[in-house]
């Protein structure tokens, strides 16, 4: 029996899964219910399952963890192992967590019901990432059901808290999961992604004096003061991208975008406002630390702090994100690449993205070769258009198997 | 006895009144506990006391009615009467209700304690405007005592609601209460100010589109069209400022500021925003109407909608006050100085005010002379370090009580 076959005859079970995750409700910080479902879905695949609950202290003493203040607790991670011995191991990786809904009357379907319509499953969590976890659990299932052996172990691990900073990711490392390669199954489209940009939550806080609207002159506006210091972000912005290059990246590309996502002034709509707090991101260029980034964000703001007036104060919170980068002519990217071609008969794309992921807990803490690679856009990724087209993420199950098996190899 | 002598005789005792008064909170809304103590206290002086519960239904059909959604029943208005019959009467008006306090810490005194410390009252309402509200008892109180008798009818006026829009007032209109003058006891420094800006109190919405913050981009930011719509409000004011002159105002004054005081938006940091709303103040000017003022603000918004984007909408809500204003060459103000010189030796300031007050229904309802005349500093209201001169208190009750016998009259 042949990948490609084999894929075939799990699809309609497979499919059944995906549903039934989507259908399953797992905002960030819930992820109970569905993790118990990805565990009986691995224990059904003969995998060594390790389910456990990280805990905070168990986390926060790593230089990466990056704090969302969220509970641990009764938030499982699962990780299925094939074992297989010695040979080049390979972890598939795909988040269980999703972002919330937003306003329900805006989702022209509803995010939780797993509805298929001419190929395409539309929910919350779609595409990003249960498409992609599903991906790999059918790379595995597959291989099984033709009775083909993979080069070394698998770890197929579906995690918790990527959306907010990646500790379930963290906590498979502490644990002592480890591979030689890991793929990360986001939403990429079937292109190779080996680079992706940082990202540093940032809160901003600007002073005033208060007033009387009626004499707001003798008063000063935080949100006057505001205006300035979101021109200068944007400026910012600016010069970083003008000097920015790399060869994941398109020239003149917007890689590390400086977003304000969150704004609150004031309490009064006839008080000149004397607090406005800034909540936003700011990008982490590939090939810069954290502390690099977050210094030029805070001289851009110092810099024009006499002119804007406010007294701004900037605080870095929650998500720390380190860019990650496998180079791009890493011989496990050629793989992979070899694996795209065979099945889907052309090259893949091969780019950075300007976002974050758990990419960087492989590229930076375990030290290998990774990349996001999985079905769905991210576009649609956080919004009420989340979908994912079965095809592709049947498309990218069969790509990964081939991986898993070597096919590449056997082909040179 | 003189008015002065009487007005000395009755401070311990009317200096008491003002401190229990600060010592009872009547934060708008709440304001019948103080209430009952002005009533009180105008028994005790043998007026024919007027005390009621306005209901919304009585109130919503007037023209000058500015809907606070605060809820009407438990809130008298309290007025006393001096019946004397025929002569020229006049109104003493005062609210009673006072303005949050925000955060405790920062007052330097308690606001509800009532302290005074050499010669100066400390806290919430001290100036706006119990302190004015005692004067005009005390100018009653101190005609008592000396036995004179004023011109006509003298009505002191406690009303409610005065900080969302002036509900107490009106309904003392609605309730017949009428003079041939009236003196709001607003803190004005013993200025004479017959000219108040008006305000309307305005929402602004603005769209944008949702888009993770990492590909903002594909998103469009609801706070960067409000950005451009912020500064087209700066330049709306100063146009307006740059072409305004009135009799009562220095040439260049900020008459009618526009101040935006509350800001939300969006509401992840790493979400680009696609909602934001500023709540403000847009000052009416003198002369014009809340209609003209109003349009100018929406056109300003249209203008530059192409540039900002955000699809900006104007909302008009809750206070919405009209501009007042008496000549400043009416006999009644003539009087009033004349009183003033009397008692201080000096010529009182007369000059225009760029804030709303209760002051617009005498002048455009009543269609009397009215003016603001009182003791404390309207730059300290609102504000942690609210205060009164007691003198300056009783200077005033001194003024008032000599307007009230018509003391300029007899002198001419």
């Amino acid at each position: 029996m042949t990948v490609a076959a084999a894929v075939a005859a799990v699809r309609a079970e497979m499919t059944d899964v995906l549903v039934e995750l989507v259908r399953t409700p797992s905002v960030t910080g819930e992820e109970a219910a569905a993790q118990r479902l990805v565990e009986q879905v691995l224990d059904g695949l003969d995998l060594t399952v390790d389910s456990w609950c990280p805990q905070r202290a168990d986390l926060e003493q790593h230089a990466s963890f990056s704090d969302d203040e969220l509970p641990l607790g009764e938030r499982p991670v699962v990780v299925g192992r094939w074992v297989v011995g010695e040979g080049p191991s390979t972890i598939l990786n795909g988040h269980i967590d999703v972002v919330p809904v937003g306003e329900l009357h805006r989702w022209p379907h509803d995010p939780w019901a797993g509805a298929i319509e001419h190929g395409v499953l539309w929910g919350r969590g779609a595409c990003d990432m249960k498409g992609g976890l599903v991906a790999g659990i059918t790379a595995v299932a597959a291989l099984q059901r033709a009775g083909l052996r993979p080069t070394g172990d698998v770890l197929v691990q579906s995690v918790i808290g990527e959306e907010t900073g990646g500790a379930g990711t963290l906590a498979t490392l502490l644990r002592g999961h480890a591979a030689d390669a890991a793929v990360v199954l986001e939403p990429t489209r079937l292109a190779i992604c080996p680079v992706g940009a940082g990202a540093a939550s940032f809160r901003l806080h600007v002073s005033g004096r208060a007033a009387h609207g009626a004499m707001r002159l003798e008063g000063a506006s935080a949100i006057d003061a505001y205006v300035v210091l979101h021109e200068a972000l944007h400026r910012l912005e600016h010069e970083r991208r003008a000097t920015f290059t790399h060869p994941a990246f398109d020239a003149g590309a917007l890689v590390a975008p400086i977003s304000v996502g969150r704004l609150t002034a004031g309490d009064w709509p006839s008080t000149v406002p004397e607090r406005l707090v800034a909540e936003g991101r700011h990008g982490v260029l590939p090939g810069e630390s954290l502390d690099e980034a977050r210094q030029a964000l805070e001289a851009a703001v110092a810099a024009v702090a006499a002119e804007s007036g406010g007294e701004p104060v900037v605080e870095w919170f929650e998500g720390q994100f380190a860019p990650a980068a496998t180079p791009v002519d890493h011989p496990f990217l050629a793989r992979l690449a070899a694996c795209h071609e065979q099945v889907t008969g052309a090259r893949p794309a091969v780019h950075g993205v300007p976002y974050g992921s758990d990419l960087r807990f492989f590229t930076n803490d375990l030290g290998v070769p990774a990349v996001l690679y999985g079905p769905g856009d991210v576009a649609v990724a956080h919004t009420v258009d989340e979908h994912v087209v079965l095809d592709e993420v049947f498309r990218a199950a069969e790509v990964v198997a081939n991986l898993l098996v070597g096919a590449d190899l056997a082909d040179a």
